[in-house]
């Protein structure tokens, strides 16, 4: 029995407000409370149901258990003119993160490009919120994170040490929208199979395999089993490298924690998790005028879209449309929050003695 | 009948002095044919054999019809602290490459990173030849191309407007060797197609598809159809995803080729290409200490190779294994050169008055 059909849909003020009241109520500063909770409802608003109000439960039994600081105080560590380190001292990864791509987006104003990373951060929500800052201030965004489980084993193993570490991407378009990927280096992200197993749904063949290579489809079973990296059984070594990688660049760099040392949040709510990401941005004006390259981008983009269809495609879509698809939709209709979900919530109004959703 | 048996082995000084030879009855000065001849030896010596002197013939095509300057004028045209975009003036494209990565080293040394791209370039080889440049200098180093023809169309598409856009990424060591990544993000690298069909192999399923989306596995029918973008017929919208990120920071972003303006070199040999590339390197001294940071990767690369493995899995590899192996043999066995291979350079050979190899 689907049970998406039975969601109810909320508007996006009324989410971000109960949001804020509930990061308020948790111990955070009104202004940090009402960051997280406008990054977690964008998050909502742009279809990344893995990774909005659906972490709120989460991140209220981490904050509880102590494994998340209320009050950090986000530090630069090491410093150069193209680059920073921060320390997010433990507070809720969308602040560290917030800081890391203003510190990029000032200075690629100067050096043409910067890249900050970070350690001692938390889960920040999708990665295409922070590859999309850059982009109202005419700059390219670049996103890398170390995820918070292991969920594959190196290429041709059974031990789970490595994330599905997403990358985002964000170039901004003249007339024509911006294209911004955002996409973990597995075949499906982990919350993917979170919302499936939320909603009761199997996972597709190729989402994930147990340890003996058979596919896995029941998400509740997913203990039992790893994902695929991209590229599944065939070429997966690629996505293993790409995951290697990037953990290389937003956890081993920065002293964040990659491979074993990586805390499964899902499973620990007091542990430091010391989750490292980074950003990068990336000023156009350096490499020449503005609107040549947006009108690059837009000639490009029309040709793309104006391809040819194999048989049985309605259309061609570039990355970022679905996201942006989703934004007007939720925006109008209301963001959809499952009825598991919407009770769960309610259980955490009560705790916290707040008002409901 | 398979004709890898009956390569001859060829010592990598005597490739190295053909291909110099070559270069400057080519044309191209001195230093400059030493180098190409350098970087080409290299990429034989680590087992890219669809990048090595198996490039030589179609080179030396392009140069005598025109399509590439041999006295190029390789200078910054805009310029940063942290950035710098050269024109390579039609150059040979590892020329521009190596002289990207000497500016990025030099000026991450000061901003804690760099970024330099590139147009009017040409095919520099493998990627991973620039990635590594900054190892030695205690660098990470990243790399970005657009490929040399249109090899895959839009996610659902059958007009080919992609290339096969490389990403390469390298981190050094401490005890542990570096860890390399040199990827197309398609299923295949059209390279390979290529050495399929000078060896008159068929194709695996899964590396290309025709426009109906079935199977394609003649290497000499790949016109007829597209390779798959990483993720194949499953998650290749990511893959198709990457590659177009990488177009947009390799070509779009600097002025350079990218959609429907790249010129198949394949099949086109005086047409500028204006060959778009980027390079990053990544100070490590930037982020704390340099031992650090090795002690770190090591300790990681440890862990991934002892983890357990699935049933039939000889050992654990990471990117770069392969290539460090080829190496190895290749610097004591000599360099593989199949018949057809040396037959075409015997008669370069003959046609441009230098001794065979």
């Amino acid at each position: 029995m689907p049970m998406t059909g039975t969601a109810a849909r909320v508007e996006a003020g009324r989410l971000r407000g109960f949001t804020a009241r509930a990061m308020l109520a948790l111990g955070l500063p009104a202004d940090d409370a009402d960051s997280v909770a406008a990054l977690m409802t964008e998050a909502d608003l742009q279809g990344s149901e893995g990774h909005g109000v659906f972490r709120l439960p989460q991140y209220a039994r981490r904050i509880r258990a102590g494994g998340v600081n209320t009050n950090p105080k986000i530090r630069i560590i090491e410093e150069r003119a193209g680059m920073a380190l921060i320390d997010g001292d433990n507070g809720m990864g969308h602040l560290v993160m917030k800081r890391a791509a203003e510190i990029a987006i000032a200075k690629a104003r100067v050096t043409g490009i910067a890249w900050v990373g970070s350690r001692f951060s938390n889960h920040a929500g999708p990665a295409s919120l922070y590859a999309r800052m850059p982009l109202a201030q005419d700059m390219i965004g670049l996103y890398f994170a170390v995820g918070n489980a292991n969920h594959l084993p190196p290429w041709g193993g059974i031990d789970m040490l490595i994330s599905t570490n997403p990358i985002a991407a964000a170039f901004p378009g003249g007339a024509e929208p911006p294209i911004v990927l955002d996409m973990a280096t597995t075949v499906a992200a982990y919350g993917k199979v979170k919302t499936k197993a939320q909603r009761g749904e199997a996972m597709p063949e190729g989402w994930m395999v147990d340890r003996d290579g058979r596919p896995l489809t029941d998400p509740n079973r997913s203990d039992e089993g790893f994902l695929l990296p991209l590229g599944g059984m065939e070429a997966g070594y690629k996505g293993f490298g790409l995951a290697l990688v990037i953990g290389l660049l937003a956890g081993t760099l920065n002293g964040a924690a990659m491979g074993k040392e990586v805390i499964d949040f899902n499973n620990d709510s007091s542990s430091v998790t010391n989750t490292g990401q980074a950003i990068m941005a990336i000023d156009l004006s350096a490499f020449g005028p503005i609107e040549s390259f947006k009108a690059r981008l837009d000639a490009l983009a029309r040709d793309l879209r104006a391809a040819r269809r194999m048989s049985g495609v309605e259309k061609i879509s570039l990355p970022g449309d679905n996201s942006r698809a989703a934004r007007i939709r939720n925006a109008r209709e209301g963001i959809p929050v499952a009825p598991a979900l919407m009770a769960e919530l309610a259980k955490l109004a009560g705790e916290l003695g707040i008002a409901t959703l």
